[in-house]
């Protein structure tokens, strides 16, 4: 492979950034769980965020059309019901097959194969950068 | 569980963002495939970046003590020799477990599973926000 090495073999240009971000990750893997939605303070429970944090990343997620986000009053109490949309769980699940074939072909590696963990030795010539 | 949520059920806080960025990903799964090292421009190539975007990423793997990079001369020209480490072996490892309960996670989610796509109807009440 060194010597003819595979164009973009590993770029994985699936793993849209909108999706990867860890806390949109937990997100939408926590939305996925629900298909009626979550209000917002469990939601930011379940993902462990701030307010303003859990606020910021789903007005990137609706910006990218992957989340609806819907209010009303309970009494005079303000609710936020978060839930994915049918885009959203169209293109989390091509970024879920994405992950799928990073892990595929971790699990083919042969250096996370080798037991003792120490990589080979190098020839003679190489220097630490 | 919108009763009872679990505080930071879906935090997945194993997903270390030195390792999660995209780009970093690939190198990482890249470099896991060859427990000898690759060259910088093999590793450039199948991971479809510039030289610029390959050296700042390196810089922040090595500086996290995750990859080794040698230099020696081949003749007058100068290589550079880019490998996993033994710590970068140890929590590439960690990383992909974390990676596996995200994906684990998605694979029982209702939201995911419902053939027609489209979510169930909302009580009345709630209004787009």
């Amino acid at each position: 492979m060194a010597k003819d090495p595979v164009e973009g073999r590993f770029a994985y240009e699936g793993l849209d950034r909108v999706l990867h971000e860890k806390a949109r990750l937990g997100i939408l893997t926590s939305l996925s769980t629900r298909p009626e939605g979550l209000l917002f303070g469990d939601l930011r429970r379940l993902c462990a965020l701030t307010d303003g944090n859990l606020n910021r990343h789903l007005e990137v997620l609706q910006g990218a059309g992957l989340v609806e986000i819907w209010k009303r009053f309970e009494g005079r109490r303000p609710q936020t019901l978060v839930r994915l949309s049918v885009e959203g769980r169209r293109r989390f699940l091509d970024y879920l097959g994405e992950l799928e074939k990073v892990l595929h072909d971790a699990r083919k590696a042969r250096a996370l194969e080798r037991e003792e963990g120490t990589p080979p030795a190098l020839k003679p010539g190489w220097n630490p950068a």
